[in-house]
């Protein structure tokens, strides 16, 4: 294990933008080491002013659908008007495989070596509540590093969306034009979540259904109820490939950030957004402090095993094992 | 408010199999009060050597796929071959609507009458969560009242399927024999939960396409990987309205639990399922103790400000808070 530095070490590092630091700093956040746990906390309270500048940005789509590209395009894109731009993921799948979305470098290779821009695969060996609590907290290092923009990556699977969604300013869905059955592996939800959807790989001989999918989601999500945010959810079509339709996306993404901060929703948005994070840290900490608890330990095979059983109710075994924990009789 | 009875006079009449007095033990189980969540527990801890004798099985589909015909023309079913039967409901909507599955009971009209049958809509007023666990120890009851078999119904939204799954041992997709796009409106997931399929309205003009619908069903279900349980989940068509296919899914669902008593898989479950239920309560518990503490209540207003604002990180005020909770400094 590499060594750690202090705290200042850290922070002077992530502020002077220096990715190796940053990139440092964001193994501590990740780590279930106790001793580093109170280090992230340190690292963060300390850069914690200079967070919240950036424009969190969801990204999600089946596979296939084109996410590395449509990343590695946009991403180019932001760099070169100037943004520093930081891209991160939530992969369900990274618990077992090792990191398959964003794992492989090689896919954005031209993002990669881009001096303005940060990309950092999904963190492994973490439960999915656990990569989306150190990727909440991976974007405010993000930001004190100076990223304008940070791009949150995820594939349709579980609850990775709702969890990306929760973290981000805007949400994008990527689709393709498909053969009449376009909504097909989209998950009913999806649709009432995205602030609009992006119709990838519009070029060659795809344009013409491309334009047709455009007509039909726009239908689509004028079917549903009207969000929150009073943004009208648009569908646009584009070629990561091509880089057509690139401008058409960013100019539409800040018009929704331009809206949704004269209206309020933006900051309200964010207000909600760390009250949700601070909820989802007590439940994780009641829990970890209960189980982690030495009479509970010595007491729960017992209680699981009459339980398992049917010879306990779980109501009561619960209760008698709470009871151990808080120290009450 | 109805007066309460003693443990003994709730248990007497459940054994016996008054169906009034069960219907009351369920409202105790469903109560927000302290004083009736006490009483539940001792009728609950009073009735447990008499329970897990039923078959418990699920029941899902979207609205209009026929849940409420298909479930009084089962129930009629069982009923008219002897066996007693309690039908359920976990209804994500009925906290808003005031109980919209089963809520209405002339839906079932025949089988509410029928003697051999007791009927309970889904409670109101609770989270998904508190009505599964209510659910739950209503299966409990119902079985101590001696239900032969437990229905318990649910439509396709949010959670309520992993739900329903998590507390029976059969789970039964209902579906419609549709014009080539069978499968939207159906989550992905839910395809890989269930234990087989119906495709009702298997009648008149529509038994064509039901057939169709069946060799496509089962085309799918086999591209999934196989269940834990052994068993090579089957769709069979059938028609609520008219009777047919009723005898098969039953001749089907007994071959299922003859099998997976055999192999184990079916105790395992419940063993499984008991475990999860542990968990699930100890989960509750604990945020309830905590939301519930003076200290706690003293302090969360302003904790919630700081986060809300980004002044303070969620992960230390989590921790202040629990701090205070267990009366660590």
């Amino acid at each position: 294990m590499r060594q750690r530095l202090s705290v200042a070490e850290y922070t002077r590092g992530i502020l002077a933008g220096d990715r190796t630091l940053l990139g440092r700093a964001i193994t501590v956040i990740e780590s279930k080491l106790a001793e580093d746990k109170v280090l992230a906390t340190e690292i963060l309270q300390s850069i914690l002013p200079m967070t919240g500048k950036a424009l969190r940005i969801g990204i999600t789509g089946v596979p296939g659908v084109g996410k590395s590209t449509f990343i590695e395009t946009f991403g180019q894109y932001l760099t070169s008007s100037g943004k520093r731009v930081a891209v991160l993921a939530i992969d369900p799948s990274s618990k077992k495989s090792g990191g398959s979305i964003l794992g492989d470098k090689t896919r954005m290779e031209n993002l990669a070596h881009s001096p303005h821009a940060f990309i950092r695969p999904s963190a492994t060996g973490l439960s999915l509540g656990g990569v989306a609590r150190s990727t909440r907290e991976t974007i405010l290092l993000c930001e004190a590093a100076g990223y304008d923009i940070i791009l949150v990556e995820t594939v349709g699977v579980g609850q990775s969306e709702t969890l990306v969604k929760g973290m981000t300013d805007f949400f994008l869905l990527l689709m393709l034009a498909g053969a009449g059955d376009e909504l097909q592996g989209i998950k009913r939800g999806i649709m009432e979540m995205v602030d609009s959807i992006a119709i990838n790989k519009a070029d060659g001989t795809n344009q013409q259904a491309a334009a047709l999918a455009v007509n039909e989601y726009q239908n689509a999500l004028h079917h549903l109820p009207g969000s929150s945010s009073g943004f009208v959810p648009k569908v646009i079509a584009c070629s990561a490939l091509e880089g057509s339709g690139i401008d058409a996306i960013w100019q539409m993404i800040q018009e929704y950030e331009v809206l949704t901060r004269e209206n309020g929703f933006f900051a309200k948005n964010r207000q909600f957004q760390n009250l949700d994070w601070l909820h989802d840290h007590i439940r994780q900490n009641l829990e970890d402090q209960f189980y982690g608890n030495a009479k509970v330990k010595a007491k729960l095979s017992a209680s699981e095993e009459e339980v398992r059983e049917g010879q306990v109710l779980p109501a009561t075994a619960a209760q008698q094992l709470i009871n151990l924990f808080l120290g009450k009789h």
